[in-house]
């Protein structure tokens, strides 16, 4: 959607640009999404007669057939869960319980972020060792920005780049934006689907970062890593080897 | 948030640079929510026995509440609109009210993108004229770039930024993107507050293009044109004759 501007440094050797994914990458976010789901479960489990594991289909097939109108981030979650409370329940659920899941919403959207442990020391190594970082994280714009201004690592990045899906044209875009090509990209994240193949698809690097939960609608059935020649890490203080590698 | 890349052209004669406003400056968008509202007054309105302008004042006092956590767009909109029709009904609203206040977020977030009067032949015009067009547009970033798709005038922008709030700092970084300087760049838009005062500030050029409808939110009590230094067009087929007065 935009044009690229600065100048593209072609070739060359290692890597210039370090990009980082922002939610279970740089900080906590599915474990809030996890903590949020099962309020929600308590909240409608005593109407639900089946199998609990109804509930949770319900949430997924809500949160999939929502995409394409709501697209990511805690606000769509949350419209998502107030449509499934509905019809979990077969409209049984009370306006006390749908404030109650208003509540858990805003309870997602206004938590302090938490870094992930290593964040910090890595971010600050990195920066220092002379490599431009920047965030390409997905979701609810004002949510993300509220995120990056309180992580409190706003000044390590030369470049926040919050999108809408992350996919090839979007990485394409951002390697325009920052004036790199490919082969001095890395970027850093924990989805396969999002962080990980379009980068390769592009010719980058990319290192894979797992986090405890992954999201149902970021499942990638078969992510091998050495076929797919991306990186597998597990821990973000090993970055700064595989930079070193890269080199 | 970014670094400005490419160069920065410094003074020159004429505007270099216009951006336009999206919602109510390109497409239509406070009037799809003045009926989102009409629709909202109607499923509450048979609990309220007092004045109904109580219903307005809640919906705006709540969406104020929860702009800081919420920010801008149709899903802020939904989700405040369900709170407010649980405070205003004290608690009855039925969870068939509530999907229909769903479906009616729902309706604003996927009808089509309306445009504007003149608004195809004048940016047809300016692109064919060489001006460099942007857009600069807040609220959802999923919906707006979903609007800027449908627009069908995506190719005729150079960029689309997509921003949280439209304040100072948010128009410098634009332009410094955009590589353009504030005496070169016009901004087009509908309000005052986002879209006229802010770009005066930095120095740059503005005109006020006024909708039919101005969202409470960004209401400017004292707005005069003329001692403020920007420019007051009747229609966007003003600009560009406003163009050639500026050269």
């Amino acid at each position: 959607m935009t044009l690229a501007s600065g100048s593209c440094s072609v070739g060359g050797n290692g890597i210039e640009v370090v990009a980082f994914d922002g939610d279970d990458t740089l900080w906590h976010s599915e474990s809030h999404f996890v903590d949020a789901h099962a309020r929600f479960v308590a909240l409608v489990s005593p109407y639900v007669d089946d199998n609990p594991s109804v509930i949770d289909e319900r949430v997924v097939a809500t949160e999939r057939a929502n995409l394409a109108i709501y697209g990511y981030g805690a606000k769509a979650f949350t419209l998502s869960l107030i449509e499934s409370a509905i019809e979990l329940t077969g409209g049984r659920v009370t306006s006390g319980e749908i404030s109650a899941i208003l509540d858990v919403g805003k309870g997602l959207l206004d938590h302090p972020v938490e870094l992930l442990d290593g964040v910090e020391e890595v971010v600050a190594r990195l920066a220092g060792d002379g490599y431009r970082l920047i965030v390409v994280t997905k979701g609810d714009l004002f949510h993300q920005e509220a995120k990056v201004a309180g992580s409190g690592l706003a000044d390590r990045f030369s470049r926040v780049e919050i999108v809408s899906e992350k996919d090839v044209s979007t990485y394409r875009r951002v390697m325009g934006e920052a004036g790199v090509a490919p082969e001095n990209f890395l970027m850093i994240g924990n989805s396969v689907r999002s962080d990980i193949l379009p980068v390769i698809e592009l010719g980058g690097h990319a290192a894979h970062l797992p986090y405890v939960y992954t999201w149902e609608l970021e499942h990638v059935a078969d992510s091998d890593a050495e076929r797919m020649g991306f990186h597998e890490l597990a821990s973000i203080r090993q970055v700064p080897e595989l930079l070193e590698r890269l080199y």
